[in-house]
């Protein structure tokens, strides 16, 4: 897209959604609203951003890095919250500009490309992007002439019997012609008695100037959908979940029960892959094919090749090979790598480490800062000690190595391959390749010691 | 409220439900029916009550404990059983008396009290709580004459065309002039083969009498909602849960998906706490604003502050200071006590314990009957013993401890401030403040051990 | 049922469901479709099969071992993969023959029944299963003459206006009078470009022919849904889920929310048996009553008595006794038995092992290849050692034994009777009964050495 800028108004507070965080930074599947809709325009090839800020704009920019932002101090209005760019905008006079709400996360780069087409084709001071709703009440409808030009949008307050009829309203997303939208911007009056200046004038501005304006209808409604409540949200929430479960099913995702699935719209899942309910997975993660996810497991910027198992359990910035199995009840946490092959089994936590292929760590276990290699035997209870409470150390583990259970592995220390580590044992120096490292006490047996402990102890009757 | 009293009707068994226990007793989100109807008698400030019991009495006896209870022996009717209530009745004679069903449980304080005024400005001997309902197919209809006073309920089996096409239904609770009751049902005749009295007949009674009938028409028809069978108390279950989530939408809690959340009626929960799918929260709890709490969580009789994340974990009867951590997959048992910024990580149970500020749990760990200081870390692993098979005993931790991983702490034991306890030790004696504890044998290295129990013990090719 | 036989279409590929695995075998509340079908003919008492297979024939082969099998190796249309069956009808020249397709899993028995016997009342040469649907839309509609004989199937395509308002549908499952199948079949002609044959012109060749074509109606329209993608079969799981449900509610189990309960149709579960969200019941499930399964909770093949309950667990091919407690976080897996009033705690793995009435195993502990007498407490963090990285062996603990926590019992092993194992001990020598089995080193404490290294290792101010 040439000569395209857009400005984002992203100045509404929390209030309704009694939050404290500003309104377009409530999230719709794990994203913010605002990063939709920037998302949105970044894919559409709209480079010039300027999101106009109110409450919390600190948090808003932070969200959208690549906007330039401005400062609404009062809430006078759409119209005014425009005229805050104002400088952003006289750069870019000769540009289209669109401006659009923070909070319709909805919006498409293929409605946004579509509708430029549109305002280009008819030469339009302003093209409004609309849809039509089954129940348009409270929206801003649309009236067009009989040749289909807009000439007005009329408030629910102020329209007709004939006008509430229409079903087509009105988005809040319109193209303007830069150089227009400055003009209109100079023209507009408060418009009621809070002083508020609405942007929908520049609309009767064009056409008392004789300028056409332009209306372009959305085939799909959800591109104007916004919330103004957490309930409002809880529905943008399902709405953009019921369109990824549907994509994923297309591509051939076998989802047995959507209950308490909820996939973040930029994952990427391989066909004959199972989601088991209750599985949630985060933005940032890619699943290979004919793996099986769930149930009730939580992943988040992580990569899973073909046919792994994943088995209520979660997993963190963190990458997994092919026909990994894991869990039930398993975590891994960020920065670890499990080789093809792996096999990590209940209760086992996995943090910033690589464990080979094939090795195994069945149960009750932890790893962490380590590097494992290949056909290792993690016994039950094994701990690679990586902290002592000041630093955290490294602990490597060789090929085939064998660590018997409940044995401690005290970093920094180097398990050569090949070894056996005794059960029980704690490890304090390196061991050598294909040695045993043993550290325990000699078991001793004191017959009837019990019996009489327990006729000393038992409650007498 | 002055001079009412009540009579719930509980003596339905379970046998539609095909349980073992009294109908009443069948829970609505983890209370029994009968409890949300006595609360609700108690809300509306009624307090004398009594509770007309069938099967099982003596669990509806213990359910509620504030009712005096009578028995109804055989099932002749609502006119038989609220003639059983003959002694409670005669003592107040000059109340009103609210007679209602003690499986209906969505009656509402304000209910009681809008009927129960309408009831005394009319002056009406009987005054009905009615509603009405899409579907009125079952139900009792309720007839008024010209100026809206009840004149009869008729039956389904019994209504013309016209009459069943009345909406407005009765819905099984009366308020009563004591005095007319006591009257009325010493007027009750068997109504049918089977020799059963009806509460119902009383309105004839009374209009036969000259007297007035009421109907107070509740605007929320659930008020008269019951259930019948457990396909039904499904749905009771669906309608109350979607009561409470809307509930804490409106004062800021974000739901992301409610799939698999069920939080009890009189849960507190802040705003901008986040609730992830799989969340159950049962009652008795108290949860800050800018929670996590969820996926896949289950609390109970729980306090948490603010700012807590709580994943896939479940606690019970404890408290939460504010900005715990706790989970993925870890256990909260009953008494216990999270200070501020304790951190409790993936595998750990922790029982009737306190668990000083910023102290860290990490994995792996059973920390039962003790009591642990501030900032203390503990290793993986470690157990705190606290039972010798005939009782329990107390660990005592101060602040500032390291305890290495896999370490028992055998109670009664007390670790003094700054200790360090070596990983893979066993503690049976108390350590003084500062010191080193250590119970370990040293490490052993056999060179080629390993290589050669291989070569002996690997299959042959 | 006398003189029958069925042939299954199984031949589809799974294009459209972007899967490798054929179309019959994707899955329906984890039992493939085709199993589903003949399940239900076995039920019917059909049990003479030919199923004609085609890609992944081997697949089809192994899923459904009780049918013969055919390869139709082009995929010629219906009529074309019924004449591959030839072989198997000619054999069968005097019986009746359902011809039917092996991805509509919900054929029930009854309406095999109903609609053979109405064939052979009829004395019909062809009788098609038909439904009604509310929107009858891209179907065959079933044209009958004034007296109900089917006269014609039409399709969608060749349907006039009138036609395409019939709602009575054919559902592909058509009962036959083999000699009649075999001669039609060979008078099958390619009906399209493609040169497909359709198994629906032996209708018309039977009109033709002057012979009667009945036509049996399902009350029940899901027998004759399938799934063509996989929105579809998530569909078809959603229906088959409603009906299981429904059913188990009928019989008295309580299910509070059905978020994510998905049970097996096979499920046997007692009435006042709960069960919360998220939980899983695959095939092969037995469940006592007075139960509570979930939340988050997984069954497999396993047979659960009364009063048991299971809380964020998961159990595959095992059996526990009545009133075990098990969870939250535990699993058990195949080969284990946990007798009566047994507790398995938090992050607990049973395998393969039998536990003894009321033995507790409350946390963080492994029980694989053992047998565990009665009234046994294993500490936190024990661990039967039953890998030595090439054999299992199995470990023997006698009854009333109380075992430390972090101990190991290194397999093959026998603690007798009424022992006791000290904490932190590796056991690696049978234990007498009655015996204290002990193998720990002394504890040394260092008085001021924890200080001395703080003030080393802190970061210096």
């Amino acid at each position: 897209m040439q000569n395209v800028c857009a400005v984002i108004l992203a100045a509404g507070d929390g209030k309704r959604m009694k939050s404290q965080k500003p309104k377009v930074l409530c999230e719709v599947l794990f994203r913010p609203m605002a990063r939709w809709v920037a998302d949105a325009l970044s894919a559409a090839g709209i480079r010039e951003l300027c999101a106009v800020c109110g409450a919390g704009a600190g948090l808003v920019q932070a969200a959208l890095p690549e906007c330039e932002t401005v400062l609404q101090e009062k809430r006078l209005g759409t119209g005014h919250a425009v005229t805050q760019a104002r400088a952003f905008l006289e750069r870019r006079r000769d540009d289209d500009c669109l401006v659009l709400c923070g909070d319709a996360p909805f919006i498409s780069p293929e409605a946004i490309a579509a509708s430029l087409k549109l305002h280009r084709s008819c030469d339009a001071a302003v093209t409004l992007i609309t849809a039509s709703l089954e129940d348009p009440t409270g929206y801003g409808r649309i009236l067009r002439d009989s040749e289909g030009r807009v000439t007005a949008i009329v408030e629910q307050a102020d329209a007709s019997e004939d006008e509430a009829a229409i079903r087509e309203v009105n988005s809040g997303a319109y193209w303007f012609r830069t150089g227009f939208l400055l003009e209109a911007l100079s023209h507009l009056a408060p418009a009621n008695a809070q002083g508020e200046y609405y942007l929908t004038d520049t609309v009767g501005w064009a056409v008392s100037q004789g300028l056409s304006v332009a209306g372009w209808r959305s085939p799909d409604a959800d591109v104007i959908r916004g919330a103004n409540d957490r309930a409002g949200l809880l529905a943008l929430n399902e709405a953009a979940r019921r369109r990824v479960l549907q994509k994923h099913l297309q591509n051939g995702v076998e989802i047995l029960v959507s209950d308490g699935v909820i996939i973040a719209a930029d994952a990427v899942i391989g066909p004959d892959t199972v989601i088991l309910p209750g599985t949630v997975i985060k933005p940032g993660c890619v699943i290979g094919s004919g793996c099986v996810i769930g149930p009730n497991t939580m992943l988040e910027q992580s990569v899973l090749g073909d046919g792994c198992i994943v088995n209520a359990s979660q997993i963190e910035f963190s990458k997994l090979g092919a026909r990994v199995k894991l869990g039930p009840f398993s975590h891994v946490r960020p920065n670890s790598c499990l080789l093809d092959g792996a096999k990590v089994g209940n209760f086992v936590e996995i943090k910033n480490s690589t464990v080979g292929e094939k090795t195994a760590v069945a149960h009750l276990t932890y790893v962490g800062d380590s590097d494992v290699g290949a056909r290792v035997n993690f016994g039950c209870g094994t701990v690679t000690v990586n902290y002592d409470g000041f630093h955290k150390y490294r602990t490597v583990i060789g090929d085939d190595v064998f660590i018997g259970c409940n044995a401690n592995l005290i970093a920094p220390v180097t398990i050569g391959d090949g070894c056996l580590i005794a059960a029980g044992s704690t490890i304090t120096e390196d061991v050598p390749a294909d040695a045993l490292a043993i550290a325990r006490a000699r078991q001793l047996n004191r017959p009837d010691w019990a019996r009489q402990r327990r006729a000393r102890l038992a409650p007498k009757e």
